[in-house]
């Protein structure tokens, strides 16, 4: 498959990596700024563009690794035709590709992306969707040579999975810098807590995450949540999510 | 060193696990409830009482892996005399054990512990403090032989410790299951979370987690977080949270 390439953020940057070291022929990168255009194009060894109307226009593939509003606009200066487009965003409904193009479907990969770091696509679940069967296995082909957990969802199904994604990974996250700003209140190292991040991280990977729950939360530990919300007097916000999370916790049939 | 080890929960479980591992000798388990005693001692292979009257009195090491509530009705009657007594609780200060001993100290392994998962004890952060240089020595000591992460910290940093563990551990974990049944909801298998989930603990062990934050609240994805308060219409809890997080996320700086 030939490919053209919109975006140089960080799924443009991941995706369009782990697609051209399984030999898809990326033919051009798209993006607004031509230094970071530049810099992917470098990466991936092709021609870039900042100009919609030099967009190749005999492409196998318009894949569109975008910000979710940059979709609209980006299509409707690019005369697709037949050939198929594809969006990679977790909450954006495919049906948004329908008025640009006849051929259309999502190419959605389950992962948190970044520039800086290097992931194995091996493992992360792509999520597909398309508007006709023989481009699902058109995308279905494509996934194949970069995951072995390839799965077609639907658009509703999609948005569901983003959101719980959003807890599980960037709600998470901001959890992990939260104990990392704490942790230099008192000049202690980060590091004390990677052990702990990484058990905590595993046990999921092996057990159903409610049945394997800890903390003076569900133990109903009220001297040392009281402890706690004071040590939080200074982080309003911290104390308020600390409040109605331990509720939740203890709330939750065990 | 000769060990009394009191409580048959998860941090006894798995602590008494680990020094009897590196050949400690756990003389004897106490327990309130004779199943649970007779299980870890079952397990440690040593007796168990559940009798405060029956402790052995003259062990170098009575250690309290108990419920913070539990550790002064426990000592009030013990006569611990000049014996070293450390409890392993995060959160309180060592001070309690005061009234009830002369040498005493704190023992506090700082990971999420499951009776039903094994852990190696090897990079595990044990957080140290006693009342006397001599006793440090000795929690020095015993702890170098189940953990290379020895760490000599205060009351009032041990419980910032903890509070972050909270967060980055317990909070964090309630999220992993609030994903997994926001995927239930939909048919969708907690299976594909996890590469997210690994990966995402993986990159805090690698960059400050502050640096990686990803999602819509990161670039201020408006219509995305509207969809997702949305979706959560079912969960006013949930949405609550999800709207105080990305506040909390979009409002610290980049």
């Amino acid at each position: 498959m030939r490919v053209v390439l919109f975006g140089t953020g960080n799924v443009a940057t991941r995706l369009g990596s782990a697609l051209r070291e399984k030999n898809t022929e990326i033919l051009q990168v798209f993006g607004r700024t031509e230094a970071a255009a530049a810099d992917l194009a470098r990466l991936l060894g092709c021609p870039f563009t900042t100009s919609q109307k030099e967009i190749i226009s005999d492409a196998d593939l318009y894949l569109l690794a975008v910000s979710d509003d940059a979709i609209p606009g980006l299509l409707s200066g690019i005369p697709v035709g037949d050939r198929l487009v594809v969006h990679t965003a977790g909450s954006v409904s495919m049906e948004v590709l329908a008025p640009f193009a006849r051929n259309f479907g999502v190419f959605y990969p389950l992962q948190t992306l970044s520039k800086q770091k290097p992931v194995d696509f091996g493992n992360i679940p792509i999520c597909l969707e398309a508007n006709r069967p023989e481009n699902l296995e058109k995308l279905d082909a494509l996934a194949r040579t970069i995951s072995d957990k390839v799965v077609h969802i639907d658009s509703e199904q999609r948005a569901q999975l983003h959101l719980a994604a959003v807890f599980a990974c960037n709600f998470v996250n901001r959890f992990y810098a939260i104990g990392d700003a704490l942790l230099k209140e008192q000049q202690l190292d980060f590091d004390l807590l990677k052990p702990l991040i990484a058990e905590t991280a595993a046990k999921a990977l092996q057990f159903a995450p409610a049945t394997v729950q800890t903390g003076p939360a569900v133990r109903n530990n009220r001297k040392v949540m009281e402890k706690h919300l004071k040590m939080l007097a200074q982080h309003p916000e911290w104390q308020k999510l600390y409040e109605l999370i331990s509720q939740d916790i203890f709330h939750t049939p065990k």
